[in-house]
């Protein structure tokens, strides 16, 4: 293990200077260690990951660079982003500089930590099961995880094809905004979504405190959108939509890595490779049922979220917890925090993390979630919140 | 990975000369990383293993420096014993000078290595699964798997205790008998064994062309203790008792290192790391089916090897593999291998590699196994057979 904290990935520190004349001109960002770089090796996030050195930017990097901001290096990842607390037995577990001593979120740890440290304006990170909205909950981040299907992900490695997307981190939100326009390839609306709802299942499973913290940015938002109505997001319990996810996921997982595994037998932390065995080995029954849920829990969010309806709950249902905590506690966090972000890759809606709100000094997110393809629109929201501290 | 291939562990290349005098005065020997060594760390074949370093030596390292012979390094390991071919994505896979570009076996790899190189005159190993006998068989070496219980274990890192024994390995059969002497306790008889069997069984699971390259060694036993006669070694076959080692032993395995791996999410290669997590995973009422089986085998190994009679089998069902397989090749590889081993660990008796035949130039060992403490007599006719050739 690298003993040295850094967002970045050995050898990862360089600039690719970005178009001139472009409407990101003079910013700089980071991209996550899955996305390929031209020139650069796509580590992955583990040594034996040993793909040929692209050829070709990732289509996320192409993008910003196109629109002018200046690539300033590759990031960490868990390995071969199969983790959501931030720490890599090889490349080592970026710093938190939001919360001194604690992860600082996963997979895209590096982004997260390479932002929220100054190093750069925003950065790339992937969401397939949480990967961007934790760390931006743990470090203090605007952060989304898009429409799933709407982004292109040429040249970005994959994990669980039906659930990842590609997303970004900013500290600013004028920068996010700015940002998400270049991605989202659409002028984000003046008009604001006009309907709040507030997910109590999943504020009922944050921990004590969690609430009340949140209560605050929750004001905020009803002040631009309207008061806020109670709902249950998830009828059945989001414990069943979180089995749901933590059963396609790591199947699909197995499959994307299963051919390289064969041929290379890499290695991994224990908990990698166990998520990977454990993945293998689930029964086709199971796999019917969570398509099944899947269903349900995309119908539910069209019928939740028509155009102009924002749902807000808690990113994460803790603050970042303390670096080198035991497997078996790690376990029950990655379980609870499943919980909480497991709508993302079932439902493919589009969800922002808003910064702001502390719990003993430690950041802790909310979410504003929108319909398919209500990106812009919860991007424009979030630089209106931003805009109001 | 190391690129260079040697059987020494970094750093493990030093001498600590043996008591002038001793009865192994002149002889050389080296230690699988899995013995304690004084001041040296005791390195188990992963970078996360982080043992205190020792103070003492393990007994077997201290009998054999007291008897005059002197260490000259420590040697590389399958991953905290974990594996039967000898590939260590961490240490790299030592060379086997007796087949180049195939495994030397495993787990004692770097020990069996070192003295088919010529490095040095005898090795320590460990035998848990065949980790002594493989390697043997594989690199061509006189190699012992002792009685279990017969030698003293302290300093020496467990695997899965109820069948861990401490072996060695010489090329030379003077040698062998020599360091068996001095490990065992004991002067070797000087008469021999006077019955001769033949496991069929065990014959009839080796690759085609085994027994008949084994038979001028099972000859050569012959006008040494008698016309040979066939018998069935398992009579509830081979794939009932490996199927109970394969129980019993990773779940001892899990229960040795999992404090470890709860603490330090330590990194494996896939294919250990699954071994671990499958061992977790297997049910109770499989682990006493496998203890009944365990009882059986020890009865029949007791009713079957009297003092006198000596049972030979072929040490491996095939010559050393290529090196680089891919996993489910392995796998296949490790469950037929285990098929030919699993007496060891179940029944407790000794059994020495005799090197000598090969497959196309790659050598094959065949296996004298005897009765419970029958050590002494194995290793004289080991002497007997070697001097013959």
């Amino acid at each position: 293990m690298r003993s040295d904290e850094t967002p970045f990935v050995p050898g990862g520190q360089f600039a690719i200077e970005g178009r001139h004349g472009g409407p990101l001109h003079g910013l700089s960002f980071v991209a996550k260690d899955l996305f390929d770089v031209a020139g650069h090796p796509t580590g992955g996030g583990n040594p034996d990951w040993q793909a040929p050195v692209p050829q070709r930017h990732a289509w996320a990097v192409e993008t910003l660079l196109d629109a002018g901001a200046t690539l300033v290096g590759k990031t960490v990842t868990d390995e071969i982003s199969l983790g959501i607390l931030g720490e890599n037995a090889f490349d080592g577990t970026p710093p938190n500089p939001a919360a001194p001593g604690r992860v600082p979120g996963g997979s895209s740890s590096g982004s997260a930590s390479a932002v929220a440290s100054g190093l750069c304006d925003a950065a790339l990170g992937t969401d397939t099961g949480g990967s961007v909205r934790v760390p931006s909950s743990f470090c203090g981040l605007y952060g989304i995880r898009p429409t799933w299907g709407r982004l292109d992900l040429r040249g970005m490695m994959s994990q669980a094809p039906s659930s990842d997307t590609t997303g970004w981190f900013a500290r600013d939100p004028g920068v996010f905004a700015r940002v998400s326009e270049v991605l989202l390839g659409e002028t984000l609306p003046d008009e604001l979504p006009d309907r709040l709802l507030l997910a109590s299942d999943a504020f009922d499973l944050a921990d004590p405190g969690v609430e009340a913290a949140l209560q605050p940015m929750v004001e905020r938002l009803a002040t631009l959108v309207g008061p806020a109505a109670t709902v249950t997001m998830a009828p059945p319990g989001l414990a069943a939509w979180a089995r749901a996810q933590r059963t396609l996921q790591p199947w699909e997982a197995w499959l994307t890595f299963r051919d390289w595994i064969e041929r290379d037998n890499p290695r991994f932390a224990f908990s990698v490779a166990r998520n990977l065995v454990q993945g293998s080995a689930i029964p086709e029954g199971e796999r019917q049922w969570a398509g099944l849920v899947r269903r349900e829990a995309r119908a539910r969010m069209v019928r939740l979220l028509p155009p102009g309806t924002v749902l807000c709950l808690p990113t994460t249902p803790f603050p970042a917890p303390a670096r080198g905590l035991p497997v078996s506690v790690q376990d029950d966090l990655r379980l609870r925090i499943s919980a909480l972000a497991s709508h993302g890759g079932l439902s493919g809606v589009p969800q922002v993390n808003l910064p702001g709100a502390t719990i003993d000094g430690l950041p802790i997110g909310l979410s504003i979630l929108a319909g398919h393809g209500g990106d812009a629109g919860l991007a424009a929201l979030a630089r209106a919140v931003g805009a109001i501290e």
